[in-house]
């Protein structure tokens, strides 16, 4: 199943995806199912129940919508750096033995085709593509060879960073989090759907159609079993949760000459059976 | 005005107190004015509405109710790290010119004397006293000199820290956010009640009754002014946002010998004028 969240004249809907369009409802109509958190939190009856709804729906005409992020407002969005070695290699960072986690705050996201801004303050703005992890359960002290059990979906994000503002402090949270640069989707795709564990699936990131990051899932140091497991030995992951799994190496920050993101381009993020996510950049 | 939120034989409710208790109203009560995130969400006229209903109503057994976090899910909790010059002389890092901040995500919240949490994986479970500061209404490049009219109460806030899970990888996040760990409460004052910006006011926390940390809030390196102002040139300040505002010297990590806390112990953090947060220590 492959889940999209959308808008139609300020009004919001639900989709589904099939290979010959989007099939939806918007939240006025009598048989609604409800927004993707909220089915998520139910669990996975009312979300294949929901699919039984949207899959016998009207196919809608993909340019009269606004594609929106899948989950509004997410309880938690984790999102891991330093996951790939030749990403670290990049960085000015040693390779931890730990998951490095910082947060993305709701605030900063946008959807597919939406813009991401280029904010006033800054010209350091650089893209990160990488795969989302949807939570579709609670846990705590998750084991890593139940980990999967715990995975309602995947999806799409590029992790658009303000590197000045990333190094103003020790912490990166303010440079992962200026408004509209979290670009998430556009399908959420339910786990049945791909490999398990999302494992041997190609990430490609384009900017402007040429490929600047390429990476194998299968490269992150730590894999979606093990982020499970270690967050939720400290922290109780939950329905709707979204793990952000890390970016490979190609960001513009460590070219030489330097490449960041202005007013025009458009940043693209594919992810093999998962989906592509487009962007033009605009400046605030 | 003096907010709360409570629960009472699993019933949620919502409170104001003043010198003679808590006088609330359960959510199930026919004119219950709606939770403390929905009324600062609907703004000022709202809050004074509620009050009004509240201060009306019956004053409450105080132990009979357990007292929750003011707000359960606020959009976001940014906290500032490395805020007041004695505590980062005290810690291994520099004195960085722009605020470091860190997140806490609402699954780490508890409320007045409910319990933190020391975990199993670890004994380096640590107290940060802090002032809190929550804003009234959303914003965006905040100007300086109007950033206080963006405040829409203050309260107490126990940022309970994991040493060694803090610095397993160059990002705080992990050791910032067990379960449990954050302690913020009991009340939501409302920024009338105290001078502007919190200026001038005591902060002490204490373990088992021993002073362990007493600043004053003109200390912090960056005041609630420049918080505002800073943090919105980047990210957009929602109502409900909760700001933590760093701690002063004196926490148990760089202590010779370390102080931590452990099951049995009561930390209690207090600000004049606006509030006393207890809370027991209990192992996972």
């Amino acid at each position: 199943m492959r889940f999209l969240s959308f808008s139609k004249n300020g009004i919001h809907g639900i989709a589904v995806r099939d290979e010959k369009g989007i099939k939806g409802l918007l939240e006025n109509a009598a048989n609604y199912p409800g927004d993707l958190l909220t089915l998520i939190q139910k669990g996975a009856e009312a979300l294949e129940q929901a699919f039984q709804v949207l899959n016998a729906a009207d196919y809608l005409i993909e340019s009269e919508l606004e594609i929106l992020s899948p989950i509004a407002q997410p309880p938690k969005i984790i999102c891991v750096g330093l996951n790939y070695a030749d990403h670290t290699s990049e960085s000015p960072y040693e390779q931890p033995d730990y998951p490095t986690l910082f947060p993305r705050f709701a605030s900063s996201l946008i959807g597919h085709q939406q813009n991401i801004l280029k904010p006033q303050c800054s010209d350091q703005l650089d893209f990160e593509g990488e795969l989302a992890v949807i939570i579709g359960k609670t846990g705590k002290h998750i084991q890593k060879d139940q980990a999967l059990d715990y995975v309602m979906g995947y999806s799409v994000f590029n992790d658009g960073s303000i590197r000045d503002y990333q190094f103003k402090s020790p912490q990166w949270t303010v440079g992962k989090n200026f408004d509209a640069t979290g670009a998430f989707g556009p399908d959420l795709v339910t786990a049945d759907e791909i490999p398990a564990g999302a494992k041997g699936l190609l990430l490609t990131t384009r900017l402007n159609g040429e490929v600047v990051q390429q990476a194998n899932t299968d490269d992150m140091i730590f894999d979606i079993e093990t982020l499970i497991s270690t967050i939720s030995e400290a922290i109780t992951l939950e329905a709707g949760d979204v793990i952000v799994t890390g970016t490979p190496a190609g960001i513009g920050f460590a070219r030489k000459p330097q490449l960041f993101m202005k007013h025009g381009d458009v940043c693209e993020v594919e992810i093999e059976k998962v989906g592509l996510l487009s962007n033009p950049i605009v400046n605030e």
